[in-house]
């Protein structure tokens, strides 16, 4: 199988550790490496390093390298602009065509996920290659809810089911928008939806047959990038062209036979600073800590320091983040706000700070 | 007259900007000067810098002469030890006495409020040298009550009433400790009762004959530092042994026959991080702001920072200030508790940030 690592990011949620020239999946948010490292060390025990592939920002392709010192350089795909990730999928499936043939087993994972249960993940994702392998088509890895939550679409299961090592494996009646909290609380009772993770798993020959019926303009560029010499050029030359839109929306919406296993393996897509509350760990106030705080008569507060103490007393419900040159304090329940304050500082002209 | 700036203080609720090596007399709190250098600057209308004497801990001598570089050295007195106000003041009395005599008046003001109108103070500091001139006898500067307030002492006024210069002078009939807010309401409405700004005016012998009756074990190392060609091995000698004791417990409150002038001059005695926002200015969300801030949907927070950007969204009534090396956050109602992490750092052994 080869993994595709999805390392395009540059979201704006956690600044101030994430800039511009760092965004999220290059912190090390949860231990003492980078998601994205993390996203490698956990699949290594089912894809060899030389078997994955990140696609990033053609400005990243050596931030990547430095993270990443054994992956093989050519295996580091540099996108000229953004486009969103039907592209990106696109783009690792002609890579993966041209080295290892179309019915190689693709998983296509984003880079900036933290899995707490690496050996429970790994399970479900053999149990999805062995799926996509055998009968084709595309699989989806959901996650059982585990609270009613907003900030993620969700797949709706239909009645058919098989299994595969032990797991289920589900058709996918359809993919749902962000729900409401009724709505959400009612899937999460229900137990026929699962949170979309935007983990696949697919044969090479799977995926473009939903392309080139669905998204047809990027069937030329993709079969430019697989027949190639000079990728570099090949990208230049196509990738601005290309449309912006989504796997979910663009390809696995409409595709034909979607299936999902359903994972347990406390997922979490750290979406904001409030995610490191799930994180954890916490102390006996319900604080997380990254880094010097002292907290007098403080609860349930997410604190990150970067070589500052931080101080407070008597706070609640706070994250207060310090890195580098700047520091954020906001509730816990503005977490999302944090572009406010990027969007602040971008309209004043201070792209230093960002 | 001669003015007595007293520049002990070693406070924490200030912290982190005040330290131990900085404390809040030398920090630019209400503008380009220090309070300390705010001090002087305002009276130099009514008292030459020659005249001027500021009393300090010893290893903070240094300090002041940076700060006050037309002071003469020898105007600045380093107590070896703190001992509260009450032997600074005497230290003050013997050196007014051996250089400008008994009949000298002095007026004693502490190095670190804050005060908006700086004509009208002059005024009132004019009229209490008058007062003091003519009749001998201790006067203080009392301020007219702005608000409930219960952090602190009040003076509660006898009926006796005279003028001097457009000023009423009343006797004080005694000293009240910081009332509750029932007490405090009761005082600002009842027009009987003014703030204890902790300023002094009195001629050298005046405050001396209290002295000799009330804290005996002050004379002899008055007469010692008035009398010696070595002030600093008397220092050494006498202050070790000198009771700890405020000039307002050890004298005022005892005194034969103490006048009041009442004041209106915007005073704030800055005792916390939320004096500021009495300062302002406040922007339109009543922010008061010092140092790089963006704050989005913020109100009524007293932000500071000293270097870095301090970025919040969606806070309230918060304290937040960043001081080299740390970085403080608390709601406005905590600032007082600013000690209780100055605490926790030191019993954590932490002094190099304190």
């Amino acid at each position: 199988m080869i993994a595709v690592i999805m390392a395009g990011g540059s979201g704006t949620r956690f600044w101030p550790a994430s800039r511009r020239a760092e965004p999220k999946q290059f912190l090390k948010l949860t231990g003492d490496r980078s998601l994205l490292q993390a996203t490698v060390d956990r699949i290594a025990p089912l894809v060899p390093i030389d078997r994955v592939i990140v696609v990033t920002n053609a400005r990243f392709v050596d931030r990547v390298a430095e993270d990443l010192p054994d992956l093989p350089r050519e295996n580091i795909l540099g996108e000229p602009v953004g486009r969103n990730t039907a592209p990106c999928v696109a783009l690792a499936t002609a890579w993966t065509e041209s080295r290892f043939g179309p019915d190689e087993v693709m998983a296509v994972l984003p880079a900036d996920h933290y899995i707490g249960d690496e050996a429970g993940y790994r399970s479900v994702l053999a149990a999805a290659e062995s799926v996509a392998a055998r009968d084709g088509g595309l699989v989806t890895i959901g996650i059982k809810p585990t609270r009613p939550e907003t900030g993620y679409g969700y797949l709706e299961l239909g009645d058919e089911e098989s299994a595969m090592q032990g797991h289920a494996v589900r058709r996918v009646a359809r993919f749902v928008e962000k729900p409401d909290r009724e709505r959400a609380m009612e899937y999460m009772k229900g137990g026929n939806h699962l949170w979309n993770s935007g983990m696949f798993v697919w044969k090479a020959a799977s995926i473009r047959t939903e392309i080139e019926r669905q998204i047809p303009d990027l069937v030329a560029g993709m079969n430019a990038f697989r027949d190639t010499r000079d990728l570099t050029a090949e990208l230049a030359r196509r990738y601005p062209a290309f449309p912006s839109v989504s796997i979910d929306y663009g390809v696995m919406e409409g595709a034909a036979a979607v299936r999902a296993i359903p994972g347990d393996f406390a997922w979490n897509d750290v979406g904001s600073w409030e995610a490191l509350r799930d994180l954890g760990p916490l102390d006996e106030a319900g604080n997380v800590v990254r880094g010097d705080a002292v907290l007098v008569e403080s609860h349930d507060c997410v604190v990150a320091g970067d070589g500052k103490l931080i101080a407070a007393v008597g706070v609640r419900d706070l994250i207060i983040v310090q890195s580098g040159d700047a520091i954020l304090v906001c509730p816990r329940d503005r977490a999302q706000d944090v572009r406010l304050i990027v969007d602040r500082l971008a309209e004043s002209g201070r792209d230093g700070i960002l």
